[in-house]
């Protein structure tokens, strides 16, 4: 693909590989910066061996993406944002339109996976399972057991959960028989499994897949088919404990990564009701309130204040009022303070709240957590079901003007299992749910800047020939290596050239290779080489095992 | 659940939990049966929390498939057998109108998976996961990577890969725009994936569900959403290179999850083939000998003999001459001895077959695994998509008469990939696919009857209290022994008993407990306390880390 940009028609004009030309209309702020970048595109593009239509839009997406951050930290003007975001709207567009412009075969099979999913390759993968494996040592850490469910569950043990988000539940079709939905989180599906067995008490942690029928994002990380990492602690226990373990896993888990700095906002819907109730706000307003509150962190007090006024049908003085709370943060000290605010105080479910996040505090200083949390009145968490304290884990930028934003985030939901229970018995539950897919994101975006090359293959030994017809003496040294617990391969050719089994090595970072050549085994030797350093030495046949073993540090 | 057996009536009577009378008529030698394992019967229901009709019925199901084994073993008359058959399938259509029989919450929403799914709790999962880390590592001492698909994909991707089976696959709902389908395995996600990034050689292993609208048998293990756990070799290889390790991987496998003797049959694709074109029989008909061939493992070759000339409409003398070839089996002897056999030598086919098998059988004996394999004709492989090597894996089992079947199976697909591709360009593969659920199976019911306890936390270290008011001495000792990388876990009750705490660790194989104490505390000391031998040291407060490391053997 050869991919040109006009700056005089701000357009993007790209040969496509079957030699069609196409404009792309653009903003003139794009066109600069992406003549800035033409030799940065130009070079990705032919990084990867197959660069469709599909993956040219959403490199554009992504520079839009960048540069709404860039107007956005720079204070420009709504009309500007505006322009950008219709850029993004019209590529967005073009690419929901694409379907075509993948292979097809023959036969008139798409070949490309269902709208919103992709496959992981082997070097994703492996980046995926690293970090995966990371995150489970730490829920083993504190003692979590695992559950599995299955992928679709009946539709109507999905139905109410999510309020309107409900439309973005995928369905099975009706070939008679049970109708069924695919899993919308873990949560409910978790609370179901709790309910069914009668179980009042499990610490456990759950990895898989769910489905949400979205308008994906695939440029901001964001698909149908996504993996959902969540850790739970359900039972009756002493306030603050469960809570504690939840955050502290996020905690070691973002330290496990050195993905950087991070903060983890806590606040409690108590207080956030309590607030409400104290300024005399119906009750049924409460959720909505909560859902304009969520939005603090993307935009300014100023319209969200806006949102409550002419939206949510607040008067200005409540607005104020809400406001004059909401947009404090900070530590122990404010808490101290509002536990002292008379206003405040009107309302006991603010007073328990604060209760309960001083004890909290009180907790991550005991656990020397607590340089890391912050108490933030802004934060109220866009699900219903949430009942005590709420938590938000962000990624700190080292650019100011750039966010990762929320990946990891979570609270305490008492009321969901009793929605299953024909008794309304209830199990308070509390958990976090790790944002596994950004993580990965920030990793794969980490490991490409610093270069990083992923170890794919586990292969320890490649054991490869010098000459012609030694098939068979490769095979019993693999045998040999694999029935010692050495991770050997070999060439699945007859007679494969040196040159290729060792640039194999090479490039899949395989620490040794055996090397058999006819001469060696007359003289009953085989040569090792070490792959990074090139040395090569020669061991005795029989010596091949141990010395290998003693290379690979193999006790 | 009482559950009683009424002799005179042939029945089993079992009163439900809502006190429900039911009755479900019976054989009489089931009867006798059930009386027999009444004891245990009843021993077993009081085992399971959550007792229902429809485990009931899965039981009774149980007992009558055994029932069947022992009547086949004991050459029971034809007669004999279908009343037990006969049985099965009134119990099971009991079990298939079961809906209400679960739970029911007030809402009336259902309280089970969706049929023929199921939850796997902690136990169930610590067994499998230990069996799929050690097949893993297996698939890795190969050198293979690992890659994964969404869990569904274009409907018409599946389309004319499964022949009749096709009926079986799930759809979703349209609910506007693709038209998509649960995958029905991981092969033909594996052939989109590689025609779609022009993937010309990977070795790579995959495990992940699939799904098929069956008629669950739960009690034989067979579900409607199951793991596969496939390793398959893409590429151009030289001749059994590629074979050679996927049956390496299947025998290295199971020598090492230890399941007792089992054995490896090899056929040939071609061969078969050979075989029936040198009886002269149309090409048109070779599938489905093949599919009747493929019941020889299960009904005497009368029966089949049947089917070929009845339903499959070859000749007397045809199915005699079909019937002299498939009933032998041997080892290298038999290929030689076929090698200079004149009639079968008639079909090049055939030729080609009987070398790659001579060449087959040579590396496994080079590679010291040739006692388990054996060369057998009658080995089929129902798949229509093989077109080389064909090999399965079955359990032996110590008694004659019970069959667990096979574990592993697969073969060479030579043509698949090229059904995705505009250009037909073909990548040649073989594969082997892992029967884990069936693994599963077998280690439950060996660790049931080894009565194995399975570890299914991994919490090394239980931090207790002694007295009241030590939850932050514990707080700060979990979060320093966690800092040190070791499974440490607390109670989330402020004030919780001791022996409670201690009863927890024994139940749950935790190594070592530290004991909080005030007196200790006071003169710096705490107290570990091995628990399967209930022997108790004091450390110096400051050496508990080194000391604990000591014990687990932490470096």
């Amino acid at each position: 693909m050869i991919c040109l940009i006009n700056r005089t028609l701000s357009k993007v004009c790209h040969f496509t590989k079957g030699n069609r030309l196409e404009l792309i209309p653009i903003s003139s702020s794009l066109t600069r910066r992406c003549c800035t970048n033409f030799d940065k595109t130009l070079h990705e593009s032919e990084d990867s061996p197959v660069k469709s239509e599909r993956e040219t839009a959403e490199q554009q997406i992504r520079y839009l993406k960048r540069e709404l951050q860039r107007l956005k930290a720079a204070n420009a003007s709504l009309d500007q944002m505006a322009a950008v975001r219709a850029d993004i709207d019209k590529v967005q567009e073009k690419l929901d339109s694409l379907p075509s412009a993948v292979d097809k075969a023959d036969k008139g099979v798409l070949l490309k996976p269902a709208k919103g999913t992709r496959d992981y390759g082997p070097e994703q993968m492996a980046v995926r399972q690293k970090v995966l494996d990371d995150i489970i040592k730490v829920f083993k850490r504190y003692g979590a057991v695992t559950i599995d469910t299955p992928i679709f569950e009946l539709k109507e043990v999905l139905t109410g959960k999510y309020g309107e988000d409900s439309k973005l539940i995928y369905d099975l079709a009706d070939q008679g028989g049970e109708i069924l939905s695919l899993r919308y989180d873990l949560t409910v599906p978790f609370a179901r499994y709790l309910a069914m067995n009668k179980i009042s008490n499990i610490k456990r942690y759950h990895i898989g897949k769910v489905y949400r029928r979205d308008n994906p994002a695939m440029t901001r990380g964001r698909y149908r088919e996504f993996l959902q990492c969540d850790f739970d602690i359900a039972g009756q226990y002493d306030p603050m404990l469960a809570e504690m373990e939840c955050v502290s896993i996020a905690y070691e888990v973002l330290t496990a990564l050195s993905l950087g700095d991070f903060r983890i906002k806590i606040n409690h819907r108590a207080l956030l009701n309590g607030l409400f109730e104290a300024c005399q706000i119906d009750s049924s307003k409460f959720r909505s309130i909560c859902s304009a509150i969520d939005k603090l962190d993307k935009e300014p007090w100023e319209t969200v204040r806006k949102e409550m006024t002419e939206e949510k049908g607040l008067a200005d003085n409540e607005a104020d009022e809400i406001g004059r709370y909401i947009q404090r943060n900070g530590r122990i000290e404010l808490v101290d303070e509002l536990l002292n605010d008379t206003f405040l105080l009107k309302s006991q479910a603010a007073k328990t709240g604060l209760e309960d996040i001083k004890l909290f505090l009180h907790y991550c200083s005991i656990s020397g957590i607590d340089d890391k949390v912050s108490f933030d009145l802004s934060l109220a968490r866009g699900l219903d079901y949430y009942t005590g304290l709420i938590y938000e884990v962000v990624l700190e930028s080292r650019r100011k003007d750039e966010s990762v934003g929320s990946v990891a985030a979570g609270g305490r939901y008492d009321s969901l299992v009793g929605m299953f229970d024909a008794k309304k018995r209830n199990v308070p539950c509390v958990g976090i749910s790790l944002g596994v897919e950004r993580l990965f994101s920030v990793i794969e975006a980490k490991n490409a800047k610093e270069k990083t090359r992923v170890r794919v293959v586990d292969t320890q030994v490649y054991v490869a020939s010098a000459q012609k017809n030694l098939v068979e003496e490769r095979m019993k040294i693999c045998r040999e290596l694999r029935t010692n617990q050495i991770n050997a391969e070999q060439p699945l050719k007859k007679n494969p050239k040196l040159l290729q089994q060792l640039q194999y090595c090479e490039d899949q970072l395989v620490p040794y290779a055996v090397i058999v050549g006819e001469g060696e085994l007359e003289r009953g030797v085989v040569k090792i080489r070490n792959i990074s350093t090139r040395e090569e030495c020669e061991v005795p046949r029989s010596d091949l095992v141990s010395e290998l073993k003693k290379k690979l540090q193999i006790l």
